[in-house]
């Protein structure tokens, strides 16, 4: 397809398009004449990872650079590969820190592994800390009962995974960046329905 | 307690309590002598809910003001008041829109009420839009996967809420802003956990 095809397939303006060509996240079409290209499926695709990073996920173009390496070469190690991709993602934290106590409490109480270089890590820290100074830290219970739930859906995510058209990598960071926030709005739904059953003017009627 | 046991019990700097204070976002202290006032402790947990609002949920000044007047003038209707004061929240999204065709046929599908005003309504419809349009669009099975989990969390947050120092309203905001980060990182982490047993070079050692 023709450029202008691709500008009207992704909704991405022509100039965003030579911005991305020229910056080398997008790779170049054939060259079909002396100023036009022909552009495949792959172009389609690759525009809209490019777009969920950028506009949705609001990551630097640097950042989009490290996602884009990673999917196009994963090298052997995927596990490595897939950290690596979504410790990509904001919220950016200090990795300085070595130690993160609250977080190493939690994960081991949930029996999964700890691995200290991951991004999610010194998040989860953080979080744990803001809840705690701001006195709604989490209880063992609450903290057992959020994971045992979370990893209802991260075992839904993974094993979904195999079904997708998407590279496990493109799939893990999409993923992660556009259902994070569909997860937040549920949650904040579910509030309102509950609440509105419970302290509604007439749950009857709303519900 | 005077001002510099403020400042020490909550960490917020001197300048930025005064600043406060001129703002009407803290109430006076008890004045105690011409340039000293006595602080209480519900000056601290005010200090604290503003912290949180500003510097971890990254509010505003006059979104903060909009949820601290609905804390100290909640009204008859508990229900109306947590859903503007919840609304006062990022993402903010244009409620320009009357329509959200994603997020009612979601929220029909969860059996679960649907209030176009609400805030987290309009965020819905933008996540699953966004989501559709990289290519990691919510199939109906996904989406009951998910609603299920959140509603889990959800229910045990709504049943905490009577045990907490906090009143509805502060625990309903704090909770909101602090623990959405929470839940993110333990669904990354969780990722991380499976993907290693999956993927990982050596499953056994690091789990």
């Amino acid at each position: 397809m023709k450029i202008s095809a691709l500008v009207e397939r992704t909704g991405v303006p022509r100039a965003t398009v030579k911005f991305y060509l020229r910056e080398g996240l997008l790779p170049a079409g054939t060259s079909t004449g002396a100023t036009q290209a022909e552009y495949t499926e792959d172009h389609v695709r690759r525009l809209r990872v490019i777009q969920a990073l950028t506009s949705v996920a609001g990551l630097p173009l640097s950042k989009v650079k490290v996602v884009l390496d990673l999917i196009d070469n994963p090298g052997d190690d995927l596990f490595s590969a897939l950290g690596r991709a979504v410790g990509s993602l904001p919220p950016y934290r200090d990795q300085a820190d070595t130690d993160f106590p609250r977080a190493r409490a939690a994960l081991e109480r949930l029996g999964q592994m700890y691995d200290p270089d991951y991004a999610a890590t010194a998040q989860l820290e953080h979080a744990l800390e803001a809840a705690e100074e701001a006195g709604v830290g989490l209880s063992d219970e609450r903290l057992e009962l959020y994971g045992r739930q979370v990893r209802g859906i991260a075992e839904f995510d993974l094993a979904g995974m195999g079904g997708s058209e998407l590279s496990p990598i493109e799939y893990a960071v999409l993923g992660t960046a556009l259902h994070e926030p569909v997860i937040i709005a549920l949650r904040r739904l579910a509030h309102q329905d509950i609440a509105a059953r419970r302290f509604g003017p007439s749950p009857e009627g709303s519900s």
